[in-house]
């Protein structure tokens, strides 16, 4: 009960510097926050020496704590991944400013004229793990939307993440930003994570980045709205009048390029009519790859397969195994990812734009595809620069969550004295 | 516990009933919807006998328990009060119809077509008073927007409102949707307003319509998100750059128009040099239409008025009362509503753009007005059609929520084979 009070003090108390802030914020020049976020990059480069150091801190603790090589290579910075953090910020200094952009405007027969217009939201916290760029990667986003920030890291890398918040907070200062934009919370208590999730009032949205594990604790504990995606159980869909060519090449990216992302496919849906066309050829080229393929009914007979559970499908692997499954048609395929999709990203491999049609209506995942990999599930390959993360929830962000889908609206209307009747 | 249990059980069969129906609504053709309405509007004129008798039975269970007369006379229906309802359902099956609709579309260098597209939200819940239009009014917003709906209306408004959703039904059998479309919670049992407000997975948001005491109940207890605005505590400053004609012409209007609606001004502010320049006029001009003025400083000495505590200042009236204060220039204005404003609707009174754009930048609140009255916080008199009701949070909906606000989207992304490298 200490640590609650204390930790719920703590949060009150960088909650109320951060709203201060905020408003602040909300009409700061766009310059401003570019040369805050430019004069970040120069310092993450110029003390590279000090977050390096820093690092090897948390690097010693994590290897007591007994972390997997995974957790440590998260952790572990170097040279490149520094000179990464740096060309992260400068991008987003260069993305163009969302706030005060005129979302729509219109006339009204009164001779009222309204305009909607981007604001920020206000404050957004910001729960992550092991990663330490996310505290550069985070920060310069909100503070690109015009938001204040409170950022909590995981634990191991305390050090790390304080020795690049150090470098934003120095940012901040050079171009005349109040410091309180970006703050980190400085414990390693986990009440400090409870107390953001009930901080209605002081913070306007929570993003967890990290694991499942982090993430429904987040969902299921917050009363502060929640941006985030539990899992990316991502479907390819090959329809029977799928080109092979295009199919073959869309399955293996989808599946291999990167098996550690939200957007790396986790399940194959096989039309029987493709199955009849071109027989397993998309199984073969899976277990070539080195995937281990999880196969349902007669696809199990496929040799090299094992043989898949009911557990496998709506299962999110992150790994090089795949679960694969006959069905009837498109309709087959929708009936399978609504019952075990998580609505994050699907793709159908089809010619036939009826059939692509429908899938495109029938389900209602933040993206879906057609022809084309489900890796593309990326705010970076959307074109939006920077994400923070993807969200599947259907209030307010979805899809690739960028600096636009950090910021509220308001209506602007000018009249000429005008009354209503 | 009994109770909590037996409303959680109603409450979790209607969400199930809606969350199968949502699937159908979002997919169902523009005409369906409008059919429904339009076959809605001509139940509601056909049955009028039936809603009037189940109305007189409102009211004299609403006499016995002791309502006032303003109760009374919102709970009461008659012919053109019906007129009105099919009215407004008829205009609602006329607007667009935003689902489907292209938000946005672009190009990638990868050669994929990105396209944002509107989707319904899914199921939304909707808790009222005694209004029982509010029945018509919000089922056919949700359903143009292809949400599924759960209707509580307040305990004095059971039958009425009950005889109104037989209508709704009706439409939705005429058109061949779901019936579950639009679900009353036949009960007035309180619990199932809390088993609404804990609904997640079930209902996606809550939209409160009602007073202040329903609209804080929700916002506190809810779980699920909540679209609202507790108080409509709208300022009108008249800047020293002011023109005199029009400043009258829009004080009086924005306080006495309607008194009751939460964009009625609550707060005068002038500026000194207004005061300078023009004398008393604005506070005379509210006396003379009988308006109670309850002003601070010096403006407590013009002949009539009363003298406002601090409590007359943050408070929403609704009634012929308003706050009056003096103000240094627009500074003061913006530090006045930062303090005092619920974020509602402002409106500024002056001829100097930059000060008008000052007043539009440093505030945040849903609307911001310049030269015009604040009664138009309206989502008719925005061009919006139908609105809901009227929200202040900042994530996701804002301001008049209509059709459009009651919807989110999807990413549809086209490609040719294309993968990612």
């Amino acid at each position: 009960m200490k640590d609650m009070a204390e930790a719920g003090q703590l949060i009150d108390s960088l909650g109320k510097a951060a709203r201060a802030a905020a408003v602040e914020l909300a009409q700061a020049p766009s310059a401003a926050k570019s040369l805050a976020l430019n004069a970040a990059a120069d310092a993450v480069l110029a003390r590279s020496d000090d977050i390096l150091a820093a690092n090897a801190k948390d690097l010693d603790f994590a290897r007591q704590k007994g972390l997997s090589d995974a957790m440590l290579d998260r952790l572990r910075l170097d040279g490149d991944r520094l000179s990464g953090i740096a060309k992260g910020l400068r991008e987003v200094a260069d993305q163009p400013d969302p706030v005060g952009q005129v979302i729509t405007e219109w006339d009204r027969p009164t001779g009222l004229h309204i305009q909607r217009v981007r604001t920020p939201i206000g404050v957004i916290g910001v729960i992550y793990e092991s990663r330490p760029n996310v505290t550069a990667d985070a920060g310069a986003l909100a503070l690109k939307s015009g938001n204040a920030v409170i950022l909590r890291g995981g634990s191991e890398s305390l050090h790390s993440a304080g020795a690049i918040h150090a470098c934003m907070v120095e940012g901040l200062r050079t171009a005349g930003l109040p410091e309180a934009a970006i703050q980190m919370v400085p414990t390693r208590d986990r009440a400090a994570v409870s107390a953001m999730l009930g901080a209605q009032g002081l913070i306007d949205v929570i993003i967890p980045r990290g694991g499942k594990g982090l993430v429904g604790l987040v969902q299921s504990e917050a009363r502060v709205p929640v941006f985030a995606h539990l899992e990316g159980i991502c479907h390819v869909y090959a329809d029977g009048a799928a080109d092979l060519a295009k199919a073959r090449r869309v399955v293996l990216n989808a599946k291999t390029r990167r098996t550690g992302i939200c957007g790396a496919a986790e399940c194959l849906l096989i039309d029987r009519e493709f199955l009849a066309r071109h027989g397993d050829v998309l199984i073969r080229d899976l277990l070539e790859a080195g995937v281990e393929v999880r196969a349902d009914g007669e696809l199990a007979n496929v040799s090299g397969t094992t043989r898949a559970t009911p557990e496998d499908f709506g299962h999110e692997f992150l790994d090089m195994i795949i679960a694969a499954k006959l069905v009837d048609g498109v309709e087959g395929a929708i009936a399978h990812i609504r019952t075990h999709g998580s609505q994050h990203t699907e793709s159908i491999l089809t010619e036939d734009d009826a059939t692509a049609a429908r899938f495109f209506a029938a389900l209602d995942s933040a993206i879906l595809m057609r022809n084309a990999s489900t890796q593309f599930a990326d705010g970076g390959e959307f074109g939006m620069g920077a994400e923070i993360g993807i969200a599947t929830g259907k209030l307010h962000a979805r899809g690739p969550v960028g600096a636009e889908q950090l910021t509220s609206f308001k209506y602007l209307v000018t009249g000429d004295g005008t009354i209503r009747a």
